[in-house]
């Protein structure tokens, strides 16, 4: 049974992965769904009842019943190195690839349609909510009026991106950003704003749970300091213990949130309480094992090996009402 | 409670339904996400656990938590209408107007992450056969030597697109085309391509499913007509009995799909068996019911017009072997 590596050439991340995995003799296919077709090539039968799938890359044959897990890392867009790329080609590719992928019993880390949704900051604040995480005040808002009533409650906040920074350079948007009451508020009337309680912190928290396992680590934080995740600020980061009821909490969400792995980002305030900032369903995790020791590839490795399963229902979308079928 | 239906302007398909929904005396709050931020505004608190939102439009405030349910028609997209477009303010706002009313308890018809997988033909095809309905074989694929052989074992063939027909114009694929084993199939290795046995038909069948009440027609087939779903044809729709085996094929389907709405497309053959060929979770009704009189529109409106449900769990994703949160 063969794990599926989705991502692209370079990527030192999947990289630590693989070294594992061949460590535990495992067989593994690393593709990057850019080199479809072309460099790889795919083919799914669908007759009587039987679904037969293999993709073909690097000289090797992968058939979809020897298919164990399947670990989206940074896949590039299907088609994206055809001679001709072209929208649909890329529609055509993605609907080919994925479905193909999406038709075997493999496990997934993480499914993408989980993962489209886990990306929705505000969605995630309400999930974070319910699973039991202390979540700064925060409001998403076209209205001046009121980012300006939210600012004059709590004085300092902090304006940051809903969707993450924005691609292109020179960038449109700036860093998340720690703003007061009197900041000029008309421009949130032309895209929504998000504004939030700005946490004053003795450190930041990486939290990552690979289905189940957890690893936490700290990084102190230099006065008044907004975004330490990345950059030198003189301190590193260490490993740190985690509360149970943290635990408890990052269960629950990623159950909510179907997910198998996932990037906590907290800050932690003089009381020592963890506030929610984000959960990132791709988050990075190669800083925080060179410096802490954390074995989180390995973890990453030993989920990926583990037997593929069934079919699994699952529970995302718990706080979404979706229709269920409507029967 | 109010039902919010998102699409844009120009949709009388939507006219039908919101005319059955003034009938029932229901409240409806119809929204354009391409008018967000501008004509529409929203905002969204997240505090202490509680989370209000509410949406702006033509004059009209629609509070979250008086949502009954959401009806995805044929949506624009966010920020569209914007003075200054661009796919940044775009990402940022289908995260502020989507994360808010994911964060609502209202029901939806279709959930996006439920309509993100159902629209994956190849997908389709492994839970149409698991859900027990007759599907024609299949093939998708990227080597010419499989097509060929496809074509030589099945003689009478169909090419399709997977992702639906390419927008653009000129268009830059052709419609679902009849071809034979003599075709040259070297370009199948420039772009995946999907063939499928030819369905000899007696009639083209739609059968639409709302929450579990489904309406089936029948249009007979000229001979040879490939897809006879649109435009003249001499035939008109009529209303069809639906077999027990295919209700049940429904039901299961649209519960694996977790799908409140799905317009199937099947093709009878000279034995009355339905062929399964595709499940349209956005398809249109309208042509159905001004031929049939089958009262869809109502059907629509009547699910919209149900109580709002808390969380509900859903079930897509039953073929594809989710994470599940790795727990």
């Amino acid at each position: 049974m063969t794990v599926l590596i989705l991502t692209c050439r370079q990527d030192v991340t999947a990289d630590m992965v693989v070294a594992r995995l061949h460590e535990r003799g495992v067989p593994l296919v690393r593709l990057d769904p850019a080199d479809v077709p072309g460099e790889a090539s795919l083919s799914a039968e669908y007759v009587r009842g039987d679904f037969y799938g293999h993709l073909s890359t690097d000289g090797r044959l992968l058939s979809m019943s020897a298919l164990r897990s399947i670990w989206v890392r940074r896949p590039g867009e299907p088609a994206a190195h055809a001679p001709e790329p072209s929208e649909w080609l890329t529609a055509e590719t993605e609907q080919a690839l994925y479905g193909m992928l999406y038709s075997a019993t493999a496990r997934w880390m993480n499914h993408p349609s989980a993962s489209t949704q886990a990306r929705c900051k505000p969605w995630q604040l309400g999930v974070a909510h319910r699973s039991g995480f202390a979540v700064p005040p925060t409001v998403v808002t076209t209205f001046p009026r009121v980012a300006r009533q939210f600012a004059t409650q709590y004085r300092d906040i902090v304006v940051k991106s809903a969707s993450g920074p924005p691609a292109g350079d020179p960038p449109v948007a700036l860093p998340t950003t720690r703003i007061g009451p009197d900041a000029d508020f008309a421009g949130v009337a032309a895209g929504p704003t998000l504004l939030q309680q700005y946490v004053p912190k003795r450190a930041d928290i990486r939290l990552t749970s690979v289905g189940g396992r957890l690893f936490a680590a700290r990084k102190r934080a230099t006065s008044d300091q907004v975004d330490g995740r990345y950059g030198a600020t003189g301190h590193a980061w260490e490993p740190a213990r985690i509360p149970d009821r943290i635990a408890r909490a990052v269960r629950d969400y990623t159950d909510l949130a179907a997910l198998a792995y996932a990037a906590f980002d907290f800050a932690e305030d003089e009381e020592g309480v963890w506030w929610f900032l984000e959960c990132n369903q791709g988050g990075q995790f190669g800083f925080i094992e060179l410096e802490t020791g954390q074995p989180i590839a390995d973890a990453v490795a030993a989920w990926l090996a583990g037997a593929p399963n069934g079919a699994v229902r699952v529970t995302s979308g718990a706080l979404g009402g979706h229709g269920g079928g409507g029967l």
